[in-house]
């Protein structure tokens, strides 16, 4: 079982101070990492930093145009559930005490959807990440790098009955099982979120794609 | 390992074709089920039903007062993250073709919180759609009764390097790993999701994890 | 004329500092009082405190189940009247100088409606809200009761040309006029509000209506 | 106890069907009429108009100037509520089955506001729809005129113990007891709403104002 | 060519420091300046004030109703842009920093609509500003008028291919091309903006509606 | 006087019908072409299409992270102002008529932005709708091509008294004025839109820069 190919495209826009293009098989996501000298209110005096994620998608990376979400005047539920995940993922592999009180926003935006956007969005903001944080230590803001492990992920499905990793749109609408799987490079856990629309699965179809899935994260950590 | 002591209450309120409160140790959601004789849009015209959940907090149910969400102006995105996670397991146990065009909505709203409360408004949501779909046969507006297994979820963590079942509030505070999982009367998976929030977990104490959750499970099935 | 069976529970659930459950008939509201130590802003450095209300009902609460207002994106402009009642209701039966700056929220949540839902809030806050300030005064928190009155709300209208005092849902469906009382326990307003909804009543109806409401306040105002 | 003088300029503004600029006082509310040949989905079939107000006030319209409600992406509940009175008061005069399908807009906006601004609202709106409805009857696309009778609306309060009649903005401000009544041109009453802001009043205190209110109310009653 | 009739009167409310409504032919705008003693967070400590304005129509100023904005939840793509040409047309003639850390709003609000109300409110309100400057330095608030220039606005367009002036509403829907032209009283622009509609216009059609603006604007600067 | 180096990159992403990528300098705005068959109600019935445009940029896309707009709850003024500029330039070399009753809709979402995105837009958007609609002539649902003629914009404005063209983000800090000018290829003005931000120009300054804009036109125009 192989991932789609993967391209990784580092410093992809001039502003952020890193911003990563991660392309797997037809998806595309832009990351970037913005860094703000301050925490959230909640956060303060704790000497400890923070990470958030945003997630959108465009109109038109879509199969069909989907609604813009400024327009519809919030973000939809899924983005937002989103975008939590990315955050965790990637908060699981940073010693946020070593960050100092800074605040980093990970922006990630899919310029083009085929199915695995969100781990796309995982893997291709944690390459971001990973460049800002190398950046910040080579300027001496911070004394030494806050991260403590890799992260990547990758999606696997049950598609008539079989199970088919890093799945594209057409695979993910056939799945009845969709599973998402969010591994460290120590190969441990950060996420396991597997989900029947209208259907469950067994123990075994369980193992079955938490092996699929190890075997793409190993293949996908080998990208820098 | 047990879980907390659980009652649950039928006929919770008077209104609704169903309703039941469930009760997991200090715990307790209202779960109540509507019916209307339509489908929404997208659905028209395709001899099917849908069933779909929403998930409130009362602001004083939990342990410091919440903000209102109707006064934010929004849900949460962890309120609709979660509404999403119980339409999803219901739906997974009916026979939507057999529900005719109908639409089905099972209202959670946690009266008092003290953790596990999306894992009790599955469980609760399902019995109250039981009675609910119960009662139609009865009527006769349903000639065959659309359930084809049941389902009950419950919440599994790791605190102190040790797996814990059925979390209260203090020890989700606590747990460096927290895990909900969702499962069928036949011991088949609709949902798994685990996430580390500042940790990660290994693949043993995944499977520790789901051997905890399914004990918990087959317990919580005994409820009626 | 008599008001339909009341029932009071104090302590209902377990984090605020006070909450009552107040039943008149079917109808049934929790009300719970959280206490911040702080005042808003155009408050500040006056040496006084604020009490304020929400109101909500529960979607299935109703005979037909409304829409969740948290999903709509803001309150009714029912809900906000109503809230704006309840907590102008409760500020006339304390002083606020001997508050402090402290802000008092109280959560008023119908859990079912069967007409009168704003005068049970009131009757119910009035309740939970004394429970919060006794215990503050037992804690040392306050050195005085700020109570200066009792109060109790009661709802009266006119069916079929008959004066009916606590209408429930059918009653209140069927009123040309519908009239909420506020009394305090020496027998003074707070507030007189009686509408009539394409009709009108006349001097003596107002007289009639009133002199019920004061009967009903009587029997409210002996409930603890 | 006399109220303040009166001024009512008909056909204020040169599109609406009929408009009303009223003044009481230095208060200034422009009463416009709109009507739309179809009714609200609710009422549809039912042979049967609808008459609704809206409310606003222009920022610079108050003491010191109040944010836009546009900008500030919501009407208060002040405005709602006060336009869900305005709209009771006008449909209590109208028989809405003369009206026939048809619905009527009142829009209420206050130019310079000292106190009073709802009840000249109801008194000015009434007026225009009085306007409204004689055209369309003129023009014959009413064969019969749907007033059923007349009605105007005026403040009384309580101000360093005695009732004072339609109270300027100071007044208001000092006043401890707040009362509008609402009444037809038969002495009939629509609306009495009396309130205690952080005070209460003595059933003959209400009496009191009850009396010096109808004795505005006629001597508003004389200007058309 | 001519513009039409135009109407100033000053002082035309109560509350604000000072307020105008403009007519030009039958439209009718209030603009009414406020002043508040601080600024926006973004330009504290800069010895600098600042002005903005807001823009709003009546619901029934219009040839037929539109709705409310405060009722639909926001202001419209077309009131906020022009808001923000109000403001940049008025701060072009103001030194903002010898108006010191003061924030000036200038209100403009369409009491009756026919066409050219973005121009009437950037007239309107100049001189509104001019007043309420005047005043402050009468006052003795501001030792020197922050006024350096006059600035007035006008409509021009093509019409069956003639350049029209002043385009009342019937002329501004039969417009292939409409244009606003701001000009200071010593002849410079702030501000061209000239549009087709499913319509262009040629450099001579452009240089001929710059000439009639011309002239349109030196005739309204001799209103005071 | 030369406008920065442009590239363009037809067939930019996979989905939409058209979609092009277009860079002045580091500016990078993707344009991309939906097609719906079917017309806003408005106007149904009229055999008559429409176009509009949305614009966007990605919070990382600009100097300084701006925030995201979906997260804001809404789009703001100067988006909504860009998008109905770059909807009205297309619209004006489309013969809607020849369209039939369909909607198209031109998303332009800034990747980079380094000064004048609302110019690159409409140049790129113009670009592929030209690919779109040649398509749709090439597969037969249009038989004839709407396109009445070229469309593209650039800006310009005074820096240091200097007439600048195409302006990066740097010299649009700097300049005292601000021009978009959009012209169709047979030389005819769609939209001239000069604004002086507390500064003024001319009547010359007005010349030379409109003088520039055409030589700048006419470079782009030569760009497929």
């Amino acid at each position: 079982m192989k991932i789609r190919p993967v391209k990784i495209t580092h410093q992809a826009t001039i502003h952020p101070i890193a911003s990563v293009m991660i392309e797997m098989g037809q998806t595309k996501v832009l990351c970037s990492v913005s860094i703000e000298e301050k925490v959230p209110g909640w956060l303060k005096g704790q000497g400890k930093g923070w990470i958030s994620a945003e997630y959108g998608m465009l109109p038109a990376s879509t199969h069909t145009r989907s609604a813009r979400e400024a327009k519809l005047g919030k973000q939809t539920g899924r983005s937002q559930e989103i975008q939590r995940l990315i955050g965790r993922s990637l908060r699981a592999v940073v010693d946020l005490t070593k960050l100092g009180e800074r605040m980093i926003t990970v922006d990630c935006d899919v310029i083009q959807a085929d199915g695995g956007t969100r781990c796309a969005s995982i893997t291709g903001g944690y390459l971001a990440l990973q460049d800002a944080l190398a950046l910040l230590v080579e300027q001496g803001t911070l004394t030494e790098n806050p991260l403590i492990d890799r992260v990547a992920a990758i999606s696997v499905g049950i598609v008539d009955d079989q199970v088919v990793l890093d799945l594209n749109y057409d695979q993910d609408v056939a799945a009845s099982v969709d599973m998402n799987v969010v591994m460290t490079g120590s190969g441990h856990y950060v996420e396991v979120q597997g989900s029947g629309e209208e259907a469950t699965f067994s123990p075994e179809e369980l193992q079955a794609m938490l092996t699929a899935a190890k075997q793409g994260i190993e293949e996908l950590l080998q990208y820098e």
